[in-house]
C-alpha cells in the first residue's frame, strides 16, 4: 500500500441538499429528516442539510426550516445550510443552523445566471455574510463553483480561481471549497489547482466537491486526497444528477468514495455498510435506482471478512 | 497542469474481445469486423479482436477465425487473440493473428475454475506457448488476472503477483499485464503494485486492465499512468459487464479514459470523437445503453473548441 495517502480525511455528505435539490421528486420533510438521521447514524459528522433559497426556484428545499427543526441535535455533528444572500443567511440563522455555506461562481456568466449578480458582487456579499456569521457565532464556509470549467464560458483559468480564493480568504472562512460543478475536471487539473492554492493560502483548509458526470469523480477525489485536501464532498447514492438527463450521474457517491478510502486505509469514521444501507433506503424512497456502484456490486472483501 | 503525467500512453481496446465476450448478445461476424474497423479508423493501433477458446463455453467468440479473416490488414495495427492453451494457440496462428495474449490467474481457485488447471500449471503452459510463439514469429503477451482481489479467495497478496510476474518474465513476453478482473482495486494498491513490479522487473513493459465495477476504474488508470504503466486497456462503450447484473459496468470505457487523458494532455493518437461515435454505433448494435459516460455527457469543452 502506498504511503502517499493521508491517514484520514473528512467526508461531508451533501445528499440531503445538493443531492435532493437536483432530483425531480420532492421528498416529505419527515423523509429528509430520516435521511439525515441515517447518515449521522452511519458516522457522518458534517453534512449539508438544506438550502435557504427562493422556494419558487427550488421547491425541493421549501421546507428548509422544518427540516432543520426536526434534526437530531448532537454536539459532535455540524449541519450546514446553503445560502446565496443576506435573506438566506437570516433564515438559516433563525432556525439555529451550525454553519452556513456561501457560493461564488468562478465563471461570471454562470454567477449572473445562478445568483443574478456578478462574481465580484458575490465576493462582496461573501464578506458581508462572513462578518454577520462571525458576529452571530455561526461557522461560515465558501465554495468556488465551476472551478474546473463552465458550460457557458468553457475553460476557467487557474489564475482566476486562485485570485477569487485569495479574496474570499480575507474574510476567514472555516474552509474554501473548490467545486467541479459540471463534472469536467481531471486529476492532473485537481492536483495542480490544489498545489497552487496550498502555495498561496498555506493555512486555509481546502474542501473539494466533485461530480462524476464524465467518470472522473473518484479519480479527482483521489488526486485531491494526495494533494492535501482536508475534506471531500460526496452524496449517498450519488444523487444530484440533472433530472432531465436520467443517465447523467451527479455528485460522487459517498459509498463509492468510502470504498476507495477504506481499501486505501484512509480513516473517515464512517461505516461503509451504514452508507450502503442508507443508499438502498434512499433508492426505495425515490422509487428508482441511484447511480452509486457499491449499491450494486457490494463491498470487497465482503464486510466482516476484511484482513 | 501537473508535470507528473507522462507525455503519452498506449490504449489497447479490448471491446471486441473482453467486451463482447461478456455481453449476452452474439453480434454477427460482419458487425464485429465493422466494430474493429471503426476502432482502427478512430486511431486505435493495438486491440483484442477475438478469443480462441471453446465455442461451447463462449459462443460469442465462436467465429474467431472468420472475424480475423475479415479484418483490414495494416502494418501499423496489431491484432491480439486471447488463448488459454496450445489448441487455442494453434487456431490463432493458423489464421494469421499478430499477437497472442495468454492468461494466468493469481488466484489458484479462480485459475482452476476458469482454466481447469492450477496457476502453476498455467505458468508452465505459458512458457511452452511463449516458445512456440517465438518460433512462429508471433508476438506474445501475458496477463495476471485477479491481481487485486479474487471473488473466491478474497485478498491477493502483492508478493504472489510479483512472484508470478517474475516467473512469467523468464519467457520474455512483449509485456506483462495486471488485471483487476473483478473490479475491486483502488489507486493506492495500483501504485504500490506497479512500483513493486517496476523495481523487480525494470525492463518489462506493464499493461493494466481495469474494470469499473466499484467506480474506481478511471482512478486506477490514472494511478497506473503516474506509476509508469506503458499501456492501458479499455473497452469502447464500457461493454463487458456481467450480463446477469445489468447495472454492473465492465471494462473502463475507452471514451471516458480518453477524455481524462486528453484533458491531462497525455497523447494517445486516438480521436475522442471517433470513439464516442463508435460507442454510439455500438449502442445501436446492442439495442441498449452502454455504460460509458462520455456517450451521455459529451466532451468538454465541445470538440473543436479546446484551447
Amino acid at each position: 500500500m502506498s504511503d502517499a495517502v493521508p491517514a484520514s480525511v473528512e467526508i461531508v455528505d451533501v445528499g440531503p441538499r445538493d443531492g435532493l435539490q437536483m432530483e425531480p421528486e420532492v421528498l416529505a420533510t419527515a423523509t429528509k429528516i430520516e435521511f439525515v438521521t441515517r447518515l449521522v447514524d452511519a458516522g457522518i459528522r458534517r453534512l449539508e442539510v438544506a438550502s435557504f433559497v427562493n422556494p419558487k426556484r427550488v421547491p425541493q428545499m421549501a421546507d428548509a426550516e422544518a427540516v432543520v427543526a426536526g434534526l437530531p441535535r448532537r454536539d459532535d455533528v455540524t449541519y450546514i445550510g446553503l445560502i446565496l444572500n443576506q435573506r438566506g443567511f437570516e433564515r438559516a440563522l433563525a432556525c439555529g443552523i451550525d454553519e452556513v455555506g456561501f457560493v461564488v461562481v468562478a465563471s461570471d456568466t454562470f454567477n449572473r445566471r445562478n445568483q443574478g449578480v456578478s462574481t465580484d458582487d458575490s465576493i462582496a456579499a461573501w464578506h458581508a455574510i462572513a462578518a454577520a456569521a462571525r458576529a452571530a457565532g455561526v461557522r461560515a464556509n465558501v465554495t468556488i463553483s465551476t472551478a474546473f470549467g463552465c458550460p457557458f464560458e468553457g475553460e476557467i483559468a487557474e489564475d482566476q480561481v486562485v485570485r477569487i480564493a485569495t479574496e474570499l480568504a480575507q474574510s476567514d472562512p472555516v474552509e474554501i471549497a473548490i467545486a467541479d460543478t459540471v463534472g469536467v475536471g481531471v486529476p492532473a487539473q485537481v492536483s495542480s489547482m490544489i498545489e497552487r492554492l496550498r502555495g498561496t493560502l498555506p493555512d486555509m483548509p481546502l474542501r473539494c466537491h466533485f461530480h462524476n458526470t464524465r467518470n472522473t469523480g473518484i479519480a479527482n477525489a483521489h488526486a485531491a486526497l494526495l494533494a492535501g485536501a482536508s475534506t471531500l464532498d460526496a452524496s449517498t447514492g450519488g444523487i444530484g444528477g440533472c433530472p432531465f438527463a436520467p443517465a447523467a450521474t451527479g455528485n460522487i457517491p459517498t459509498e463509492d468514495l468510502l470504498y476507495m478510502l477504506d481499501r486505501s486505509r484512509v480513516e473517515t469514521g464512517v461505516s461503509l455498510q451504514g452508507i450502503i444501507d442508507t443508499g438502498a433506503w434512499l433508492q426505495d424512497q425515490l422509487g428508482r435506482p441511484v447511480p452509486s456502484m457499491l449499491t450494486k456490486a457490494g463491498p470487497f472483501p465482503p464486510i466482516g471478512d476484511a484482513a
